[in-house]
């Protein structure tokens, strides 16, 4: 994402906590800051995109946050994957101290993010909204608006990554019960991923599961955990009883108590479910 | 199914249990037939597509079944969602009185049927195929082989009304939680079923769920409940844990309960999702 906007002509300031991640940037085009209140100093746009709320919270307001330096009038993109409860809390400290937190949380594995191919989802204020657009759309095929309440987008983003889990859980279960009666997983998914279900979802990971292909680690298993519980605290927030989710949460949870936790999440969903037919 | 056979020039000899439903047909076309018996005398293909394993084997081995006037060479295309061992039982049944029997169950609602759109799954004797390719390819865009063992196809059709199940369960869940959470289901539903999601099922079953729209009813919940039971009942006989299928078995034996089994599957999905969320 960030050699996109490199690209697109944006000066960057970097900071990350693994310091190594900036080398890969040309030089030229970024200053590597040591800390987030150093990167968040003088910038109009702010984008930041880092692992759970509780991070992203010290990010924000830490000794060395963001809000320690950043400049009145200027929008903060969050593209974490957090609750929406965190969203609204954290849209108020920005409100306090005249800038302004637009949710915009996205989905698409990394070869999407190099590729522009990621979907952002938005949330917040209009004219913040405005601002950021040029910036979203260097990064992404499309830029959907879920209104001016901030949390929205992160509503969205939490049901998005559930239907995600859910549909690997799907591809697995019948993925095996074809293994399993003698037919090939492989034969299967190319059936309904050039038919019914011809979707990215179902065509992109429905060939790993379906070949039980778990490297290169895109994603991992311990995040989507992570997201999996966001879900689950969601449905539990709103009482929205989702037994889905919390089969998925299940999975997951076993996943990481299996020690994959840093694997890929299609191997967290696909081998647990493999393992538990015995093959 | 019919008028588009008729439509490319051949003659049928039919049958149904509601004797109306030939009226729809041109009548220069077809012959009427009192029984399958009848329907199955003298002809070459025949095809038929019953609610269930019982019927169908009523229909293949009662008093007056196909297998009373079935000729010897002639090839039975089976499209009814039947499990695999009733198909492994009839073509036993066949092959004992010189015929054939082909699986070759099918995907798609009534739209997809009269649109030839549907998708179909065969498996069985490599010469009974051949025979019945130029039947099938009038009727549906893709024919996918299976292989020999007769069951193969039905393993197919059952993992994937699995599937469709489970994902109208997930779309229900996610759209349910939106909609809890303050956003518009449809736009929600619009956002996946364009993106990551863009497949059919997401993208027809997406709407209707949206929508909450359970009208015309395409496929009834008693049906589908008849096939997550054939799901359920593959995946202990092949020692496959699969809790998915627990869960949208669950689902559809509550609408039964609930008094919508002649409701489409739709309803009885989405508004047991709903309903437990108390919208």
């Amino acid at each position: 994402m960030a050699k996109n906007l490199i690209e697109a002509g944006y000066h960057l300031q970097v900071h990350n906590r693994t310091v190594s991640k900036a080398e890969e940037l040309r030089a030229t085009s970024i200053t590597v800051c040591k800390t987030p209140a150093e990167a968040a100093d003088g910038v109009e746009i702010l984008i930041s995109m880092l692992s759970d709320d509780e991070v992203l919270k010290e990010t924000v307001s830490g000794r060395q946050g963001i809000l320690k330096t950043f400049p009145a009038g200027a929008v903060h993109i969050s593209m974490s994957t957090i609750a929406p409860d965190t969203a609204e809390f954290l849209a108020a400290l920005h409100e306090n101290s005249g800038s302004t937190y637009l949710a915009s949380p996205v989905f698409g594995r990394p070869e999407a993010a190099a590729a522009k191919k990621l979907y952002l989802c938005i949330s917040g204020i209009a004219k913040a909204k405005e601002i950021a657009r040029p910036v979203l759309e260097c990064l992404g095929q499309r830029v959907a608006d879920f209104g001016e309440k901030v949390g929205g987008a992160n509503v969205v983003k939490v049901a998005g990554n559930f239907m995600i889990t859910a549909s690997m859980e799907i591809m697995a279960e019948a993925y095996t019960l074809a293994e399993k009666n003698g037919l090939d997983r492989l034969q299967v998914a190319e059936f309904f991923g050039s038919g019914l279900f011809a979707a990215p979802i179902f065509q992109n990971y429905g060939k790993l599961i379906a070949n039980k292909q778990f490297e290169p680690v895109g994603f991992k298993s311990k995040l989507g955990l992570k997201d999996a519980r966001l879900a689950l605290k969601l449905s539990q927030a709103s009482y929205t009883p989702m037994p889905m989710v919390t089969l998925v949460h299940n999975r997951l949870q076993s996943a990481v108590a299996k020690g994959w936790g840093e694997s890929d999440w299609v191997e967290g969903v696909s081998r647990g479910v493999s393992e538990d037919a015995g093959v």
